[in-house]
Order: structure tokens, then C-alpha cells, then sequence
């Protein structure tokens, strides 16, 4: 039931968390930052993971699987990873348990210390470039195509569902090369997958772009991304694909010999999407009634809900909904008939709506006379009376209707919430009136970055791709700059 | 290549060693304990994992995603659990790493020890059915009929790839019911489940039983499972469903209000299956030459390889290869051309042997002239030419053939291993020199089974469902018995 969700415009952060919870799709576990995500987020994030699964390896990859343990040191040998990941992170001292001697519980067994800690992996690379060492002696070892569905742990302070959490789920892809253009491509392809997939499937426009130096993942290169913009004018990094150079192989020794005999050091990338998507999916396109979800991501994508007084009209019902259903998943629809004599039309229709479901067709016995249904759209709450013999065709032209018109909706919002400004004082006024995408320009110093972020909490979310050349200047330091970059305040 | 691998008769373990890296499967981490999967042993996983989550959709289950640490305190709140699963497991005691003042490296920050320390799930009965206690009310929320994909914790001193690791990924399912007869009808189906997919995609035979009680899970009224047969004469346990009664409701308080309004507490079940499932399959087909997998969970079901002398004769096969590739892709049937030019063809035979590809065709000069290929089937070795235009339907059939006769092949196998005996020297004898299961009568006590077990290391699997009965006497201790029970010694 919705009754009761905050509204956007009043609480939009309050919206979020009730929305969620609300939505039966994940909840705060009893373990501090971690989440349980209940059945029906996670048949949300299994149609994500199916769709993306399909995508890496309709791009030549495969899946393997590394172990969650990374010993301490192997954190310490890329300079800069560990000084990104070596923070926050669960730490494993100990082996075993044993009885408490006054029969309380049971306590750390101070005999079972390890000789070595053992960390909870926040990202892979360090365990799988020591694996890589010995996968790759030559050129006919490369290129290493792997991706891993895996949890990952990072120790947060403040978390909220699927967008920060202490466990999350995600794909770490982890490619190596035996020359850095290939690298380079990999990691390019790599983020034109997830744009695909942010677009075509969750419906959500993204940019796609480079980070500066100072946003980097810790140990890359370069690292580009994919933002999107949430109805709260706040960006939401959706994935992030990393060109390595020889960083880890450097780190971890690992070498080729190419065609002409030669050693040399192999070219790495890594990639990510998360559970966070989720949040960026729910975020986009819901409203103050509930989720609006895409059809290609909706894990029922038509309910069926019978209006009736009696059983011999729900039988009489049932006899065409059953027959109407068996005719949608022919089409490769999925359907629920939701028959239930427990709950009203109305607690339904409510509890449909808060749920995301694209389409709603209610049959009543006013229907059985003319022979028709009523088809109500989630996105646009539009309703629609057709002839039963129409409803199939109609649904399916309605969910590929859907699919478009909320991305359509997302990207007319973001083009709304895009602004390009000159003036600094320009910039505090639309980011704190209006929010949004800022285009502006920077003189590309750290320096700058980090002031304005101090002063304004907004960040340099990436430098767009393909980015227009324009000279101008710093709105911050006056000095000259050549294009705009992105700023917003973030996820 | 299959070149040096152990023969089976020599040394079964360290063939099953060997086998497991060389086909590229799994090997060990550089964390104690902990496996990579490698890119096709992780395939196969994939197979398995796709029809039993089918299946457990089919019974009408759900996905969910529960947190990867269990607060210490949970373990102890079921009092049986703590026994059986708070001894070695991982603990984390810190949550964040700092610089050493040194610079040598990263140390543990003493400043972020937490107040309660936190185990790497080994099972996730506790943290679930402390989370069902805020789902479950009423009558209407039950069935609760959940599983999730997930990898657990047990700190194993002597580890196997794949047979015993310290991580190792696995399903678990959670269930909760109204009544007693429900739960137990659910431990029983998903025992059937198990069964099934083992017989009928594995095609590994197993016996359905329960366990004695002192083979529990920790936890558990009653513990069901199947268990097969390996090569070696070992039992190999594939799948765990139990009966948890009303156990984990009353540790973590979790009642619910029936029809008539009478509150009582939920009954329970778990079930779960593993990576261990992949030790079976590998050990119960495989060869001196290398795998032998069952076409239903094969990653490349056929392999095509070209004979060739030069560049102008390959591209003539090549040409009827890919015709051929279309074709068999178009009936569902997954295949690989294997091209290369840097590896001989002998070389690649031995290869897929190991791999353990189930169909291959070999496409010769000759064959060109006669319009015909050479069909090998991995299972029996056997060769056979058949005209090109028949090779589509031979294949299919072939197929279905190889799924059939490694299966009835390993049940051959089991009831040629399977004894009964009467005396305990014919029992010693018998465990000896013969192996495999072993019906014997037992008194149906703990102190019988353990004194046997310390005796002999053989355990007793399972009291078979639908046990024969029958009238006799403890081989053991004299003591008069009803049934015989399967022991044997075990992995
Ligand atoms: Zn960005
Ligand atoms: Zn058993």
C-alpha cells in the first residue's frame, strides 16, 4: 500500500528510504551497514544481472570466481590502491570460536590468531593479479577476458539502501592485454556496455565520461564513468570502468613474452556495476504512488486483478483471465493473475502501483458484458478500455510504449536540469536553487577541485567523452581553461 | 593435455588433483584453503547452478540476499547450532587498517576493534530467522519459501578443491510453515529436487536417506540427503535438505497468529547443495584420460576439429564446419570450431578428452572427398564415420545416448560396489579390500556408530527412505535390529 510514502517534493531522501522498504525491496539487516534485499528487489537485480551477464559475453567474456580473503600485504603492493581500499575494511584476526568458561556464549578463541590478518575483499584486483602471474607467461595467454559475480565489503559510516552499503553485490570484470591500445579499447568497450545497458534496459540516460585524477580509482590510469541525473537534481555514478595501464602487473610481476620473444609487463583494465543501479533505477523513474519500473527490468510486467461480488463472477473471470494470461506468456510477457478474495481492487491496484508493475488490466463484470478490459498504465496512470480480442496486442505495443516514454521523461528532466554557468557565483546559485548537471569551466588543477568541493559539496563528476573544446576560464581561479566539465552534488 | 595424468588405479586422490587443474577447473589460492574457479570449471558451476534454480523456481521459490556476517551472539542463541558451527569460522574483530609508523606496510588499527565481533557466514539459519521474525505475523504470510545464492565461511584445516574448501559457493534455501506435516513435506520435496537433478543432469545415481542423529545438522529434527558412490569406493554426500522443526522460531522468537488466532511458533526447513556437487560429478565419469561430463551440464557439448595440411584445404572445411556449427547451434546444442593453426590436431584431441567434451568431429581431406565426417564420443571412446547430411540427427541422438549411458554407468557401478554383510569381520573385510556401500544391521545406537567410525572410519551414510525392514542383529554389538543401514567410508 502507498498510503502513508512521503512525498518527493517534501522529503525526497525520506521518499527514498520509505519507498524501499515499502516496496519489499531490500531493508537494514541486523548487521550494522549491511542489507537484506528481500524477493522482490532481488528478482529486479536478477533480470539486471541476466541482462548484463548476456552483455560481457556477448563481448567475449567469461565468468570465474576468486576468493573473498586478500591477505593484508597484498593490499600494500600497488602504492595508491592501498591507499584507497586499505582503510575502511572488515578485518579477519582470528579462526575459531570457543565456549565461554563462565557459560555465557561463546568467545574468540585468542589461540586461533592468524599469523597473517586476512581482509574481506573490497575489489579483486590484488587477488587476481597474483593469480594472473601464473595464467600468463605469453602473448597466447592474452587476452584474459574474466568477470566475477561476487559481494564485496567496504566499511562504511553512513549507509543507506543500495546506494551505500557496508556488503554489496556487484560484477568486477578484470581484463589483461598484451598491448595498452587494447587495453585501452577494452575499457572503452566496457563502458559503452554499461551505457547500453543503463539506457536500453533500466531506461535511465547517462553521460558518459572520464574522471579527473583526483576521482580515480585507486591504482587506474583512467577511469571512466557513466552519470546519471536523480529527480533531486542529484548525479548517480552508475559504473565505472577503469584502464589500468601496467599498474598491477607491475605490483604483482606479471609479464608476458610477446610474438618477437620480448618480456614486458601486461595492460590491465577493471569494470564494476553494483547494487547501487538499484538505486539509481528506483530513483529515476518512481514517484510519490511508488516504483515505476521498465518493462524490460519488471519482474511482472502485467497484473491481473478481478473485480467482482461474488464467486460466480470470479469464476466467470477467472475463465477469461486465465485464458488472456496463457496468451501473454506465449508472447513472453509475465503475468500475474491476482485472484486473492482477501483484499479489495482497491488495495490492489495500490499495492500495483507501489510496486512498479508496468501494467494493470482489470476485468469486471461489466467487461464480461462487452466483451472488454481496462488497461491502466503505471507510467502515465493513463486508462484505457479495450476489446478483449485488441488486449494482447495492445499490451505488448504498451510495454515497448513504456520503456520509451519513461526514458524519454528521464532524459527531458535532465536536459531541464542541465545548465552551463561562467560565474562562480553563478554556479553556488543554480547548484543550490536548482541542482542539476553544471556545465563550467575548470582550470584542471586539483587544487580548484578540492576548493570548490570544500566550499559547495559539489564534484567534478566527470569530463564528458568526445567533450566540446571551448576556450574560456576557471570560474574559480580566473585562469584558462579549454572546456567545460560536469560538476554536481552526488550520490 | 591429458599427458601425465595420475592413472586412477595408482593413485585415485592425486589423479583427482591433477585432474582438476589440468581441465582447468579449479586450483588453490593464494589464501589458505580458498579455491579459484577457474573460467570452464566455473562454467559447468553456471549449468548446474541454471537448472537448479529452475528448479527450486519451479516448487514456487524465491530469491533473496541475506548479509554476509552473522553477529557473534546469533550463534549462540540455537544451542545445538553454536556446537556445530561457532568453532572454526573466520572473526572480524577491526574494521579499518592504518599505515605502520615504520612504512612497512598496512597494520590493524587497535582504535577500530568493534564491541561485538562478527563471523563470516558458515550457514545462514541465524541471521535469516532473526530477519523472519519481522516478516512473519500471521497465517498469511506463510509459506515462506526462500533460497539464496551465496558463499559461506568454514575454516577447514585439511582442504580439497572443490570436496572441501574453506569458502566455497552454495545455495541455501529457507523455509518457514504453518504446520509440521508442511515442513516436512517441504524437506522432502527439495530432497527430491536434489535427487533428481543429480540423477538426471549430473547422472550421478544417489540414495535418498536420512541421517542418524548424530550426523545432524547442527540444529536440525531431522537431516536428509543423497548420497553417491565415487569411483574409489567413497561416499560422496551431494545434498543436504533438514527438517529444522520449530528449533530456529523458538531461538529467535519467531511466532505467528494461526486462522483461529492462536499464536505458535513456525516450523522450518533449509536445504542446501554446493561447489562439492562439482568433486561428484568429476569423480563419479571421469577417466585416466581426462573428464567426462554429462551433455546436460556440458559448456561445449561438441567440438569441431579441422584436419588439414594447408591454407587452401581449411578454408574448404572451415566452410562445411560453419554450416555445420549453424545447424547443430540452431537445435540448442552448444559448439565449439576449434581453427587454430599453432596446435596439431592430436593435440587438440587429447585436449577436449581432458575437457571432457562430449561429442567431437573431426572433418578431414578425405572427408571432403567422401562427404562424410568422424563422430567421437568422449564417454566410450568410440568412432564412427557418418555422411554429412545425417550428422545433425546423430549428434542429437548421440547426445541423449552419452547423458543415458554414463549414467547407468555409474549405476552399474554402485550395485557392483554394494554389500551386505552380516559380521563385522565381513564388514572390516569387505570395507578393505572391496570399498563402497556396505548394508548392515546397526543397533541404533550413538555409541555403536561412533566405536565403528573410530574402528573402521566408516560412517553410516543414511538409513535409506523407504527402508527394507527386516529382522536381525547388530553386526557390532549383538544387539537386536530392525533394518539395515548404508555405511561407508567418506569424503
Ligand atoms: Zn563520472
Ligand atoms: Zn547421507
Amino acid at each position: 500500500m502507498s498510503k502513508g510514502l512521503p512525498k518527493r517534493s517534501e522529503d525526497y531522501s525520506q521518499w527514498y528510504n520509505e519507498l524501499v522498504k515499502r516496496a519489499d525491496l531490500a531493508e537494514n539487516s541486523p548487521v550494522r551497514g549491511c542489507m537484506v534485499i528481500k524477493p522482490y528487489g532481488f528478482s529486479i537485480w536478477e533480470k539486471m544481472q541476466a541482462a548484463l551477464d548476456q552483455m560481457f559475453k556477448a563481448t567475449g567474456h567469461t565468468n570465474a570466481y576468486f576468493p573473498i580473503f586478500i591477505p593484508k600485504s597484498y593490499l600494500s603492493k600497488e602504492a595508491s590502491h592501498v591507499e584507497g581500499f586499505a582503510k575502511e575494511c572488515a578485518v579477519i584476526t582470528h579462526y575459531r570460536l570457543k565456549n565461554a568458561p563462565d557459560g555465557s556464549g561463546v568467545i574468540v578463541d585468542p589461540e586461533a590468531k592468524l599469523e597473517e590478518e586476512l581482509i574481506v575483499r573490497p575489489t579483486s584486483e590484488t587477488v587476481i593479479w597474483s593469480t594472473y602471474k601464473n595464467w600468463i607467461q605469453s602473448y597466447r595467454d592474452l587476452p584474459l577476458l574474466l568477470n566475477q559475480w561476487a559481494n564485496v565489503v567496504r566499511w562504511e559510516m553512513r549507509t543507506r539502501l543500495f546506494l551505500r552499503t557496508t556488503e554489496f553485490l556487484w560484477q568486477e570484470g578484470h581484463t589483461a592485454h598484451a598491448t595498452a591500445k587494447e587495453a585501452e579499447e577494452e575499457t572503452i568497450q566496457m563502458l559503452n556496455v554499461y551505457a547500453d545497458f543503463a539506457e536500453n534496459f533500466m531506461a535511465v540516460p547517462v553521460i558518459k565520461g572520464v574522471k579527473t585524477p583526483s576521482e580515480r580509482f585507486a591504482g587506474a590510469v583512467d577511469t571512466y564513468c557513466i552519470e546519471a541525473l536523480m529527480q533531486d537534481g542529484k548525479a548517480l555514478q552508475s559504473g565505472t570502468s577503469h584502464f589500468l595501464g601496467q599498474n598491477f602487473a607491475k605490483a604483482f610481476d606479471v609479464k608476458f613474452a610477446s610474438k618477437e620473444g620480448k618480456l614486458d609487463f601486461v595492460w590491465g583494465t577493471s569494470w564494476g556495476a553494483s547494487t547501487r543501479l538499484m538505486g539509481a533505477l528506483i530513483m529515476t523513474h518512481s514517484d510519490d504512488e511508488g516504483l515505476i519500473l521498465p518493462p524490460k527490468l519488471a519482474p511482472i510486467q502485467v497484473v491481473i486483478v478481478p473485480i467482482f461480488k461474488n464467486a460466480d463472477q470470479l469464476a466467470t473471470i477467472s475463465e477469461k483471465a486465465s485464458q488472456l494470461k496463457k496468451e501473454l506468456l506465449a508472447k513472453g510477457i509475465s503475468v500475474k493473475y491476482d485472484d486473492r478474495d482477501t483484499q479489495t481492487p482497491g488495495y490492489k491496484f495500490a499495492d500495483y502501483e507501489l510496486k512498479g508493475v508496468p501494467v494493470r488490466i482489470a476485468i469486471g463484470p461489466r467487461d464480461l458484458e462487452n466483451g472488454t478490459a481496462e488497461v491502466a498504465r503505471r507510467d502515465t496512470k493513463e486508462k484505457k478500455v479495450y476489446p478483449m480480442n485488441e488486449l494482447v496486442s495492445q499490451v505488448e505495443t504498451l510495454l515497448q510504449d513504456i520503456q520509451q516514454n519513461i526514458y524519454q521523461k528521464a532524459l527531458a528532466f535532465r536536459e531541464a536540469n542541465t545548465t552551463q554557468v561562467n560565474t562562480y557565483a553563478e554556479f553556488k546559485e543554480v547548484l543550490d536553487n536548482k541542482g542539476g548537471f553544471i556545465f563550467a569551466h575548470w582550470d584542471g588543477t586539483a587544487e580548484t577541485e578540492e576548493k570548490i568541493k570544500e566550499e559547495t559539496k559539489a564534484t567534478i563528476r566527470c569530463i564528458p567523452l568526445n567533450n566540446e573544446q571551448e576556450e574560456g576560464i576557471c570560474m574559480y581561479s580566473g585562469q584558462p581553461s579549454w572546456q567545460r566539465v560536469i560538476f554536481a552534488r552526488a550520490y
